[in-house]
């Protein structure tokens, strides 16, 4: 009989001789019994070596920084935890987590139809056993439907491993998102379903990078955990510069030479990341400085990982351009000048309106790489087995949501409306906070999650982080934490041209008085730092 | 206004210029207008560079092998949709994934209370917006119960990104199932909920490992997780072989050998993994054998790396005692001989009667390690954010089931005995298969959910495996898939004693008719390969 972890133990296991009397001996009575037991090896232990300590760490892990999870959000967690255990210790009430792109953490609600769909999906006993009536008390006739659907596709159970690809079914249901969303044909061999884009990140940069000698092209400033992932790579980041006056646009120009600089020090640029909508500046890139980059990846064989998990989030005076939509034009319109190009273009479920980050989905697909290549990156995905399958599950509702004349449809689409109505409410409304502000710029957002003001801090504020020992950015947000609760990360957590300062806020927590608050932070602090 | 993906675009789109044109040309028209667009780099573009080739890989992904996932159950995936495809067309209408422990794609049922917990925190509307009696006809009221504390540990929403390291509410329910399994204490900051084992293993290995002069000593045969991840790693593996005469034990002694070799040619051996109950042999440490890995890893500073997620598939007539266990009381009894041991033990939703692995649920438990040392796991932890946060409440149901007196507690002992006695059932025939056949023997079975056989092939078939340029079990593997549609995995795949030969099959196929199938197939065998 296999046993299981509650049930009592066999009296059989008394042949487990000497050890069986302490073992059972301390869990019986609690208390140790102090037995000696006698064994081979144990005479041979004469001496016992120290513990580990940080010299015997990895050095690329000890190298590795994330700020999003950094010092400041750490010290938030502390005060968090103060506030829990001495109310009113301190000059707020609770912690903004503006830290972190984390909508459910601040109270955004999930859309209904997402959370019916997995809640049967975990539960699919209640489709067949519970009255017809019963059950469209608690779901929509829809979403029965559509969990039917992806059960079947998925085998019968979210509790199988899937393809390491993720299942087949739902990544053809994103294919078809991908070829309605471009015009253009999408694959389900080149779908793979990831834990979030973050595993993504992972997969492609282990196998494009073999260590110091493969350059990545970053844009700085950058979402951190592609200088973390190739920190873990031993790999070399080639920064290129996001123009701040022109709102954080690309310059194709300034990354060419950096590719040639690059090339001729020995560094091969193997990758080039573009984070579209920008993370953290918001921006968007115009077709023409996709074409620009696309031509660079053409002429020097670079790969292009285009970070377009903010694919959603689009304020509506620009329009957001797939990498691959452009790639596709470009290569009709300009025959065999872009066919070499190969895309990795990443989107994950949480963030636009799903905001579901806790439930890890996100997707890769690859475009234009060779079937050997493909096979290294699903062996890579195989050695982790797959990626969660209510995540995979969750992508498919993200790329095909209730359709008009569906039931769930006018719901759906209030509540997407109403998401993205406050998010635009709130991001409106801390520009303009910045902008009307002393010292604090800010460009108007265009798309993301995010706002990335710079700082113009005054001499007596920067010789006071010196003196603290820490980067101004630092300072203003950890002063910022301490009189309001605000978490923000400083801009030097995400790259910045040296000299200036910067921090990213996301405009997602509820309500507009912590921004109210911040704007009196920001008054006092230029009263007391004012030169 | 933030823009989603379904919603019209705004007219004000026509700013994006000359791209507009082709852009919604092409999507409006569905063909392409060939019109030609101007851009400052395209006139840069005269060659264009190579795709990437395998040349252009990370060969240290090249070199990663995974059998589990390898050339068998590939060509299995091939017979699966052939058979879709052409019924009939085959000596056997279905094929029997006895390559991986993946009970649910083999009709294993997933736990009822597990499933409503899970479906609730999908759904939590469901608690608060319909009727107590329309609820539980869907839910016992345990689960509801359950969902909702689970709800309130993760801060309201299993959307939200958790603490890197996992929900701390969730933590401390692990902590306490180890305090109750010990009979020592542990402690929720020692505690990593992880995507599975398998993320742990790579994040161990990640932060210990600095290259080939790190060694990390692996059973032979292994889990070939541990193989691909130190291959990632570019670490040395170290391998040790268990016995197969004795029930495939594990000797100390010669772990010590390999310990010193290893440090006189300049590998500083820095890992021990233990897979306990084994896997792929289903062998179960005894104390003993436990107290000697520990006594070497206490002398030589190594920590242990106790792969323990088979730890509730033990059959009855033997005892699982877990590392930590055993370290703790050999503390006490042996005061200052183990007091420097570091051991992270590793367990998974995904074995068990749980099954649940599509759900990706796992932790890991840091004993004695440094607080700094911790710190650097937790940053490694944050780079990817968290893992899902269902799979983490699903840990804190497989540690902490319905108890006696709870409304869903004879339901799911039943239910969990059920799973138990069909698998060791299955176990037992496909055991006593093995020990009646010629050329073929296998040890007696203790826990886990594989059996490892070893196989006497003879000559002639020798003769043709050299032939078909395989080896001799992976020739064996093929024939008896391509005979039964039964898809195992050669020993080759697991590492064995030169010149021997195995494959690794689970008994988690429902049924015994397979078993009867395999049997035929074998005896077919050696009679058209007998000498």
């Amino acid at each position: 009989m296999l046993r299981t972890a509650h049930i009592a133990k066999s009296a059989r296991q008394m042949r487990c001789g000497s050890w069986y009397g302490a073992l059972t001996g301390l869990r019986a009575s609690g208390s140790h019994p102090y037995r000696f037991i006698t064994s081979q090896t144990a005479t041979k232990i004469s001496t016992t070596a120290k513990r580990l300590g940080l010299e015997d760490v990895n050095p690329l892990v000890l190298d590795a920084k994330y700020a999003v999870r950094g010092p400041i959000p750490q010290r938030a967690e502390e005060l968090k935890l103060q506030i829990e255990q001495k109310p009113g210790s301190l000059p707020f009430d609770r912690i903004i987590n503006a830290n972190i792109g984390n909508p459910q953490q601040l109270d955004q609600r999930p859309l209904t139809f997402y959370r019916q769909v997995l809640s049967l999906l975990q539960n699919p006993e209640a489709i067949t056993k519970v009255p017809e009536s019963t059950l469209l008390q608690l779901y929509s006739p829809d979403a029965v439907h559509r969990a039917q659907k992806l059960l079947a596709q998925a085998g019968g159970s979210v509790g199988a491993y899937s393809h390491s690809q993720g299942v087949r079914g739902f990544r053809e249901t994103v294919a078809d998102f991908i070829t309605q969303r471009d015009g253009e044909p999408a694959s389900a061999d080149d779908i793979f379903l990831t834990g979030g884009a973050s595993a993504a990140v992972t997969n492609i940069l282990s196998v494009l990078c073999k260590g110091p000698e493969s350059g990545v092209l970053i844009p700085i400033p950058q979402y951190p955990l592609y200088t973390a992932t190739l920190a873990l790579n031993n790999s070399t980041a080639l920064p290129y510069y996001l123009d701040e006056k022109s709102g954080w646009s690309t310059d194709p120009e300034q990354i060419e030479e950096i590719v040639q600089q690059a090339i001729s020090s020995g560094v091969k640029p193997t990758c080039l990341v573009v984070i579209n909508p920008g993370n953290p500046t918001g921006a968007i890139l115009t077709p023409d400085s996709i074409e620009g980059i696309l031509g660079i990846a053409a002429k020097y064989g670079i790969v292009v990982i285009a970070d377009e998990v903010y694919q959603e989030n689009v304020f509506d005076n620009v329009e957001f351009f797939s990498m691959k939509k452009v790639l596709r034009v470009l290569q009709k319109t300009k025959p065999g000048q872009f066919d070499n190009v190969q895309l990795a273009s990443l989107h994950s479920t949480s963030k636009g309106v799903s905001g579901e980050c806790g439930q890890r989905g996100g997707y890769m697909e690859l475009v234009g790489f060779s079937d050997e290549l493909r096979q290294v990156f699903l062996k890579l995905a195989s050695i982790s087995l797959c990626s969660v399958v209510t995540g995979q599950a969750l992508v498919t509702l993200m790329v095909n949501p209730p359709k008009k004349g569906e039931f769930s449809f006018e719901q759906d689409q209030r509540e997407r409306n109403a998401i993205a109505s406050a998010l635009n409410e709130r991001a409106t409304k801390l520009h303009s906070m910045f902008e009307s502000l002393e010292g604090i710029s800010c460009q108007k957002p265009q798309g993301a999650m995010y706002l990335f003001p710079k700082l113009e801090l005054p001499k007596k504020a920067l010789d006071k982080a010196r003196e603290l020992g820490c980067t101004p950015d630092e300072f203003y947000c950890k002063e910022l934490l301490e009189a309001t609760g605000i978490c923000t990360v400083p801009g030097s957590g995400f790259g910045q041209v040296a000299g200036t300062h910067h921090l990213r806020t996301t405009f997602l927590a509820p309500g507009t008085d912590w921004i109210s608050s911040w704007e009196k932070f920001h008054r006092d602090f230029y009263d007391t730092y004012r030169d």
